[in-house]
């Protein structure tokens, strides 16, 4: 019988002969990645950036799954960006060696985490900073320890997330910096994915054009503490219009370019998908890859109850998947009793979820039992990830081959 | 320095003498629960409880910490209710002695784990049934283990979850359950909450008292197999109109009465303190019990950057606190420089949450600074606890005097 059950945290070791979804050798519900779609699209992504001519920092806080990290890093990765100082030093202790934090380094508890990873190992670490008070928290902070921090100078845009505002205030921020030895100035950040609505595309170009027309004026300046400094973008939905504006650049030579989408590797049938399609609208680049990205998360639950001829009740809610961008969406029908594997029929929706449940409307006809399996896939994988300490790894035969420790 | 930082599972022991949130000894964001507000609500309900002449077997599956369930049985409780299979067990494994199984229990490996449990331990444990189908795959499977399995036939509302929509369906689901000698019919259960919008209050009652009058006549049948059976239902908002019910029944004394809300523990500042207001105008037995419940979960983060005039970027998403129904409440604002505590500003909002950040509006000329800390209280307690593997449990002055694991 498998230990691989949700909660119990036991099943870290490798399935010996793995264990059968469809023979029901594992609690329901579970979470599953399969191995070939994650495999296809860190190679598509990889090979994307190398075409772009961009290196690739890959978003790890969608999975925080160390043990993929490194299958992006050996694809050739440069970096993992990660959002939290407890995420970093879970990459690193899991032999991750050049971190972007991609948000700001915020408390004297992570600054004093963050100069010890930096004393104690050869970690190539960035963060980012927007605020003239943070860079001299930080400078205080990384002198007194005599540990040179390497930043990036975060811009934003107005009613966004962070980021400078400005490049007045990008200069003032450069000015602070400079006041501090140990704060070594090594680019600039953004986050475009907070430009939405109108016109979001010339918006984005746009945006990323005036980052780089900053960062030229502060290479002028000889403002950057190493060559080729990074210019540093880009999440999962408009990653060829961040790269398009850097290869656009007529100073495309000055800088290193650092995309940092993380959800295309696992990607979904949800958000990421249409923005995905979106993407092959617009970038030549992006359809002469061959293959695509494709769904590479699945929930596997049990028809709990068929309470109403045309709703099923699901052993699966939001304490197990994401719901806040589309609930997921039935894909395959297994009955251990015909021992059937189908495709969902497509009226098959889930209307509604609670903690533990989800609500499926079904045709009254449908011959759906209690006891029968459902594959979902989903919308939005971070969501999803966060919920479980083991994920499974199936092949396409929906054999769970080990199990992969999340570090959330 | 603390161990005790997200996501590294590090910091199950006592801190020797506690970790102080204002004098940033722990990595934000930080999950915390005030052990006098728990302690509070547990001993409120469960007077509330004694006084309604019921028994309580609280919902276990908000916390997931079965240290605290262990708390509410010494406060009274007669067992703790679960969602899942795996929730059933790691509540056992901590020490939990009866159970409720508040679902179906579907699919022979959930079979196989709840045979084992029964026939190794003296874990008194009963699950929902609600159709023909799964009560014959049950009456098969524990036939052949020799395993008597304790059972409560769910009763549900049109348009509900789980439970049988008609007297019908109940007693052709009795007839199948009692072909089965491994099955044992112990009573009835519901779930009210699925009833909502108009004549709410109305239309519980009645469905209550429609519950207890299939009772009756299943008991006029002898068709329980227990005396005294159970009959069991009710979440946080709407249990004292389960209670009177029950308690308007002419049949009272035939059966054992258990409620099984959850989120009264914890509390919150949302959804949860509204219902909590409505039983307050609508109980006056609630009423005359002194004190009331109290908020009971709060979240500390850094304000990461003050990127505009009226916004604050908050240390805190999705990844962190539920966000399901209604964003977190800003409580408390904390400045490390000035060492200052104080009430939030009434116009400090969160008005929007990303997956590690939250947007929190505020005026133009807040003294907010980059580093300060924010206390949140939330709404929907639950889809917080399973975004954490260790809560700290803190006394009124902030100071964490131990962890504890949650099981998700």
């Amino acid at each position: 019988m498998s230990e691989f059950l949700k909660g119990t945290g036991k099943s870290e070791s490798l399935a010996t002969s793995g264990w059968n979804i469809l023979t029901e050798e594992v609690s329901f519900p579970v979470a599953v990645v399969k191995q070939s779609a994650i495999t296809n699209n860190a190679q598509w992504m990889a090979q994307y950036a190398r075409q772009a001519g961009v290196r690739l920092a890959p978003h790890g806080k969608t999975t925080m799954l160390p043990d993929v990290f490194k299958q992006q890093i050996e694809q050739g990765a440069w970096a993992i960006s990660l959002a939290t100082v407890p995420q970093v030093l879970n990459a690193v202790e899991q032999g991750i060696e050049r971190v972007i934090l991609a948000n700001q380094l915020i408390g004297k508890f992570h600054f004093e985490l963050i100069a010890q990873l930096l004393s104690q190992t050869d970690t190539e670490f960035y963060c980012f900073v927007d605020s003239p008070d943070n860079a001299r928290q930080l400078g205080a902070f990384f002198q007194s320890k005599n540990v040179t921090l390497n930043i990036l100078l975060e811009v934003g845009v107005e009613h966004g997330r962070c980021g400078v505002r400005s490049s007045e205030q990008l200069f003032d921020l450069l000015d602070v910096c400079q006041q501090f030895k140990a704060l070594k100035v090594c680019g600039l950040s953004f986050y475009e994915g907070v430009i939405t609505q109108e016109h979001a595309q010339q918006r984005i170009h746009s945006f990323v054009t005036d980052v780089i027309a900053m960062a030229v004026q502060i290479e002028q300046r000889q403002g950057f503490a190493i060559d080729n400094p990074i210019i540093t973008g880009a999440g999962s939905a408009w990653y060829d219009v961040v790269a398009k504006a850097m290869n656009d650049s007529e100073s495309r030579e000055l800088f290193t370019y650092v995309l940092r989408p993380g959800c295309y590797l696992i990607h979904d049938t949800g958000i990421y998908q249409s923005a995905q399609q979106q993407v092959l609208q617009r970038s030549q680049l992006a359809c002469d890859i061959k293959g695509g990205l494709t769904s590479g998360l699945y929930l596997w639950a049990y028809v709990v109850s068929r309470a109403e001829p045309n709703l099923a009740i699901i052993g699966l809610g939001k304490r197990d998947v994401a719901f806040d961008a589309g609930l997921p969406t039935p894909q395959l029908i297994f009955s251990p009793t015909t021992q059937k594997l189908d495709k969902a029929p497509t009226e098959f929706r889930v209307t509604a979820i609670m903690d533990q449940h989800c609500m499926m409307s079904i045709a009254s006809d449908s011959a759906l039992k209690v006891g029968d399996l459902v594959c979902f896939s989903t919308s939005h994988p971070c969501l999803t990830f966060d919920k479980w300490r083991q994920i499974g790894v199936v092949d396409d035969d929906w054999v769970i081959s080990k199990t992969l420790a999340t570090y959330f």
